[in-house]
């Protein structure tokens, strides 16, 4: 168990912007990179908080990304917000066209964001949750590296595609989940391999596309889908919709377009608007409740939310100003600041 | 295995017609009805094809659903065409609303149907292809009722609740799944039973919330998502989008109303439609030729893609002009005409 430190909540964005500012990534960027890591750290996200620091500075110093470069919004009379974050982070393209996503959504019903030329590191709920806190429900999508086999497959052809969705529900906490479509998160296989755990059956391939449960052969080869063939269908769909769909690279592209090289994919993301209120024919309300009702019945027999844990640390943190990292983390973080 | 007998094309469509017109379908309804069967037959998908007359016919006469009723579209200018089914067969609603459905994917990018108050027994793939015949990509949602325990949950509070999508490819069959979000079909667990064989790990809870493997127990217990938490999370997605969002019943609700009666469900539906076009500011073609790049690579691995093997029977008896259907299917038919 490593020893954690208090930092207040202050502290989170202060400590970001510093650093980021210092790597090279203009005011514009840094605002919105420190802004996404302190609503992670907030929950306790330790994999999405301060941590991705590390990835940003890569990315810059790799020469890869624009830390200057804004983004420019595609204006349109449609129900699709079109943002091209050209070759930068991908937080302020979406940052910049939420407000269009959030009017065109109360406007037409369902509306879409495109982004497209992005470096894209961030977890998707805090996106998908800016539409929840606005009432309406969000979808949002992206592929990622080619490390995934189809069902069926032999080697990496799809990524890891995340799906994420919040649901508003009214003056309570949203229903948010984010999942990978992959069985396991790339991480999670490394963390298996530095404990020198065998994996899971149904989590991996080796080189020859055979069955593994060895985290380096998996690594050297490709990852499963969750849930078998279904699983596989739902990541081919986000491959679909969050590439060739909004004119973007497919995971295979990204990772080929990455060359080896390391920091944040680049490529696209789809993010989708609900408004419960045009959908319902003005019943959100008495609609709001019948949602509740469904989540109290699946409480009631002692399941869980997803997201509740993140929910419980973001009171929690909040009540006491500060949250907790661990203290070489503070320490290394430290370290890209002389 | 039962002995095949042969049906000519057109006697799929005469003798649904007959079958629904004698059990009391108006007109309109036995014509969206028979359409429907005829695409699943056509396919070789016999589990929606002709065996669902008996459905209709058990539906109609237990004295649920109006036979004669027609859909009301909900006229408005957002992108989403809401249509009342006003307690008839989905099916007709869905076609008097799909053409709106396209209209207004093409003109605002992205578009919904919501369809409320009906019966509803079809497979989805059949709609969503309606879409990427169209050249647009299509997803639908369903509840159903509420045979399906949350992860981590003891009772049947969800639906299979099932998934599909339609990509357009040009000049070809296009990618397509349909999925239920429950590990199972309800009807393969009567077939483990009915074979007297043990259901596999992971399928299902008895009436105590406690795993087991006995389909009996099973159908008085609760069946379980696909994919563990991931699986149950899309689950309760579906319930919401296809439920709460557009003021229609969640599975538990559709559960209650049907009062232990057997037939078709009641309860409403979600249809989202996407404009390559609009979506890639005009690039369609050469993302197409994208995403063949990805349905390639899965192929050359040796994995298939979801419904090929309902594409090539499509070929094969549209070629030869018949399809095969159990001899036994064919009598149990003819009896419902005397």
């Amino acid at each position: 168990m490593s020893t954690m430190i208090q930092i207040g909540l202050d502290e989170i964005k202060n400590l970001s912007l510093r650093v980021l500012i210092a790597a090279g990534y203009g005011p514009a960027h840094a605002r919105a990179i420190a802004q996404m890591l302190y609503t992670c750290q907030l929950d306790d996200c330790q994999s999405h908080g301060l941590f991705r620091l590390f990835m940003c500075v890569q990315t810059i110093q790799a020469g890869k990304i624009d830390g200057q470069v804004l983004p420019v919004l595609d204006p349109s009379d449609t129900a699709i917000v079109r943002v091209d974050a050209r070759g930068g982070m991908s937080l302020l393209a979406v940052e910049a066209a939420m407000p269009e996503l959030i009017g065109k959504a109360r406007k037409h019903g369902i509306a879409a964001m495109a982004v497209n030329r992005c470096y894209q590191f961030s977890a998707l709920w805090p996106e998908v949750e800016q539409l929840s806190a606005e009432g309406l429900a969000g979808m949002a999508m992206v592929p990622s590296h080619s490390w995934v086999a189809p069902a069926g497959g032999t080697r990496g052809t799809l990524g890891t595609n995340p799906l994420a969705f919040s649901w508003p529900r009214h003056g309570r906490d949203p229903f948010t989940f984010d999942f990978a479509t992959s069985a396991f998160a790339r991480g999670e296989i490394e963390l298996y391999k530095r404990a020198g755990k065998p994996l899971p059956d149904g989590v991996a391939v080796d080189e020859q596309g055979l069955p593994t449960n060895d985290p380096q052969a998996a690594l050297d080869g490709a990852m499963l889908t969750f849930g078998g063939y279904k699983g596989s269908a739902l990541s081919i769909m986000i491959e679909l919709l969050a590439g060739p769909l909004i004119d973007d690279m497919t995971s295979q592209e990204s990772m080929a377009f990455a060359n080896g090289m390391g920091g944040a994919p680049y490529h696209g993301e789809i993010i989708l608007a609900f408004d419960p209120n045009q959908f319902s024919g003005g019943r959100a309300a008495q609609n709001d409740a019948r949602a509740e009702r469904l989540f109290s019945d699946i409480l009631d027999q002692g399941a869980r939310l997803p997201s509740q844990r993140r929910f419980e640390a973001r009171a929690r943190n909040l009540a006491r100003g500060h949250v907790e990292i661990p203290e070489a983390l503070f320490k290394d973080l430290q370290a890209l600041l002389t």
